[in-house]
């Protein structure tokens, strides 16, 4: 499917996953990671922590130089939350292993943001979507070796649901897409939306 | 993850999707489709004829020559179901505009069935995944645009979830890979009972 819109897309994310997303739309973007501070924020409220994370780093990006009113900036956050604990990106493997054995047989929540900053009239559209995942009763064995295939270090909850982790969830209720990084069907309607 | 076996793997299906599902576990495989005549079985009851189906695709490969004792034979079979209806693939691109126009803004069934045969025993394991998905509300012209683009017409349904169809799907209850076309957790499991 491809969407026609009228503007410079630049994807406020260094992830190759939501990069592949934005690929399925046919969309021609350009990429300008984030330098946005994400510790800066103390929100304990998944809902809002991840709706302030997303907007924060299109906010960032739209101060860089180069950014014209032609452009349209989207950006994403996703968080991992298990019985009130927010899963953030790993700091080792040890600490990897400590989030997996916690999600390991139970069902926790994703969230995952998105924000469509129009610069042509700074109009901002934000949204957030959860997804339940249930994780299957794997063997610690299993675990450690996807933790050496290096996967999850750079991941909320130290598993991507699109490669490895694939053989560790066992169902999800809710939006496959976003659990992966971005949901391609709220973007796609955002940019059918866009004059 | 990879998973080690200790067979010759044969993906008994010609399905591009089911291929790269197996990749993503690390297997080495050949492909050899099926020729089984799907159309020579009659049975009502979706997850009864699922699971033939599937198990019926297997068995019509292992019949072949070059199959030896080596051989494990992963096959697998997918069907969409909307209210007692079962939708295969569209005949043409009108068949495909009703099915996809029944689907919109409804939720239905998909049933995904796995046979996995292992000819050094004739050890047969079938399972089916049942995964409901609730499509958006989508115009006539989205639908239109998307049969354009050529992908529903191989997919039961009409669309398929992984590429252009993920515009359609707003979420899933289930198995996401199992609607893509198997199960990969499912499948790493009876790969790893395997002795």
């Amino acid at each position: 499917m491809k969407v026609d819109v009228n503007r410079k897309i630049i994807l406020a994310s260094g992830s190759p996953r939501r990069k592949e997303l934005l690929e399925k739309l046919g969309l021609e973007f350009e990429v300008i990671k984030s330098d946005f501070d994400e510790s800066s924020i103390e929100i304990k409220n998944p809902k809002k922590l991840v709706a302030k994370l997303a907007e924060s780093k299109a906010e960032e990006v739209s101060n860089k130089e180069n950014i014209t009113s032609d452009n349209l900036i989207i950006s994403a956050d996703t968080i991992v939350v298990f019985k009130n604990e927010i899963l953030g990106k790993p700091k080792d493997e040890l600490d990897a292993m400590r989030m997996l054995k916690l999600l390991n047989a139970q069902k926790h929540q994703v969230y995952t943001a998105m924000c469509v900053l129009d610069m042509k009239n700074m109009s901002k559209r934000t949204s957030v979507v959860k997804t339940d995942v249930v994780f299957d009763k794997v063997k610690d064995e299993t675990i450690m070796e996807y933790i050496k295939t290096g996967e999850p270090m750079d991941k909320a909850g130290a598993y991507g649901i699109q490669d490895g982790g694939s053989v560790l969830v066992k169902k999800i209720n809710g939006d496959f897409f976003a659990v992966m990084g971005l949901s391609v069907n709220k973007l796609f309607q955002e940019l059918k939306r866009i004059k």
